[in-house]
């Protein structure tokens, strides 16, 4: 095996590569990453953590077929210190050379075969087409409300769900519920949940990729318990989670008995300011008293006590209500519009965060019980 | 106590002035900073780890004479995350409120008594007038090289001695010693040693002050045991090491037998890659191989080996001889020549890194045994 290709390139395609490798694995070999010189002259990069595997294929020079695995993270220290000239890569009685202007590296290679295996024979049934950004920008607007917990099964995932010509992307862990929709072009309907952890992947591998074409597409394709996502010339194998996700419709409230219209910026300000004293005690408990135009948000602990009022446009009747404050913030962060709607029943009832027109998002989170002291 | 103040001011002022806050400490008032609204109208904000204590006084408006301390933490915390406007702050019934905007804080405050008084009314003996830009440089050229085993005494500290009109700055910690020279305008010899550490802290509040003048000077005081900085509006108030530092020219070698000049960035690009199979190892080891106009620099461990050749231009024996990588990349790293001078005796002497004229800096690593596997 021997190929010659820029460091840059080099480093660049480690870079995307290296996130499936795993440092927490007993097996050896997944420390590795897999290079093969292929027929064609292009060389194939491989990594995978069995959940997650990732390949990408580019063109080298000087190529000479074969394969050969080295250890990620130190071919991976070697090529980023290395200058920005052409590096060379060759096999030599099972060890790696890298030569580049005048260093020489020698180091331990492992043989392949224990490799695990990343084209899958399986066939494809289906195909979806997203926008490189609109998906970067969903998988933003939701993982982080997918369980953090392993055991939790279907929903460290997000369901991919496709009907009626609609996109919902959904995460939820029991406390709160994200929800982010678009319109696509896409006939057949789908249903599928994809890891969180995953899916955060393929948004940086999205903007990793950015400068070569921003308006690029990614192509996923299903087969059974399996998928692929293909982003350029980097292909991101997965496994889906199998099991019935949460029927979220049913979850979301039908009507309201209040509606707040507010500023978004000056309201996540004020929940992070009171969330200061608020983080100190259980739960980051921040109540809400919603009355006239008027939210009046106030915590306290040991060390002292915060109220901040925020100015809002309200419909429907007055309402105190407590809410865990890291639950809001992180719906908070990742919505772009400057006026939100938030729609209230009761004081024992989720508040659901919209836009003002349409439900491109909505975000649903579960209330806090407060007690009169 | 009251006053009012713009958030900027307040935010940047306590961000300097709680680098003497300690978190490790079982005395609880030194986890807070005092606030003292003087006579004049102005604030005088102080925090001390009994080592170290850093007071900023500065205008402020609608004064009310009066202290209180405040956790250091927490009323960061607040401060920088309050609107750009202006905050009031005013004591109730020993508790702090803190106004402004739509945010009211009310938070514990603790009685001033106990606080460490910062103000020495020791008579000061001497005075030094560094600049800004040039004490600021020579704490980073010398800092890294101070011992960090806080039982090592003195060499914890950087040595600042004044004689024949030069400013010497040394550091040393056993293996590798820095000293840094500046010419300065100082009839009066001086001999003081301060801790690394604080001189660090000045380094960065000599940063943190530089957009009001990038050109000013630093005031140093020293009575017997204290010393203070003076920096704008900054006091730094400190305890001087005491006993008698390495006598470090004893230590500087007089001739060499082997004179190396070369690229400092070739050569430092060199020793960080081959550091990265030596670190394995123990001691960081590499092996430099001087002959001819070529330093061969090599190191391995159980994953490979590497070797790197710079161009160099050689006078005198050929020398092979091992360091620890870490002393020598640390020294490279600070230095801005583009070529530099590296003085070699033999392969059990300390080698000595300089300028190609002059000893504005010197630094000086000792080599580690080689064996010959």
């Amino acid at each position: 095996m021997k190929f010659s290709c820029s460091q840059q390139t080099l480093a660049k395609s480690l870079n995307i590569v290296s996130k499936a490798v795993t440092s927490r694995t007993t097996i050896p070999i997944l420390k590795g990453i897999l290079l093969r010189v292929n027929e064609d002259g292009t060389l194939t990069m491989s990594a995978s953590d069995l959940d997650l595997g990732i390949e990408k294929t580019f063109e080298v020079d000087n190529s000479e077929k074969g394969e050969i695995v080295v250890q990620a993270k130190l071919f991976g220290d070697i090529i980023r210190k290395l200058p920005n000239d052409i590096i060379t890569v060759e096999d030599e009685e099972g060890n790696v050379i890298i030569r580049c202007s005048n260093s020489e590296f020698n180091i331990v290679g492992w043989p392949s075969d224990e490799f695990p295996k990343l084209n899958s024979k399986e066939e494809h049934e289906s195909k979806i087409l997203f926008e490189k950004e609109i998906l970067k920008d969903m998988i933003r607007k939701t993982s982080f409300s997918a369980s953090i917990d392993e055991s939790r099964g279907v929903i460290t995932g997000i369901l991919v769900e496709i009907k009626e010509k609609t996109l919902n992307m959904v995460a939820l862990d029991g406390f709160r519920m994200a929800i982010s929709r678009q319109a696509i072009r896409n006939d057949r309907e789908e249903n599928i949940i994809i890891p969180a952890k995953t899916f955060n992947e393929i948004a940086k591998i999205i903007s990793e990729t950015e400068n070569d074409d921003e308006k690029g597409t990614v192509d996923l394709y299903i087969s059974d318990k399996r998928a692929v996502f293909i982003i350029e010339d980097t292909k991101v194998f997965l496994r889906l989670l199998e099991g019935e996700f949460v029927r979220y419709e049913d979850i979301l409230p039908k009507d309201s008995q209040t509606s707040v219209v507010l500023n978004k910026n000056d309201f996540l300000d004020s929940i992070e300011r009171a969330s200061l004293l608020a983080k100190i005690g259980k739960n980051n408990l921040i109540k809400l008293n919603i009355s006239n135009n008027n939210i009046e948000i106030t915590s306290k602990s040991e060390e002292g006590k915060v109220k901040e009022d925020v100015i809002v446009s309200k419909e429907g009747n007055d309402l105190v209500i407590g809410f865990n404050s890291k639950y809001l913030i992180d719906a908070l962060k990742v919505i772009d519009d400057e006026e939100i709607k938030l729609l209230f029943n009761s004081s024992i009832s989720p508040c659901l965060i919209k836009p003002l027109t349409g439900d491109e998002y909505e975000y649903l989170v579960l209330p806090v019980r407060i007690t009169n002291n």
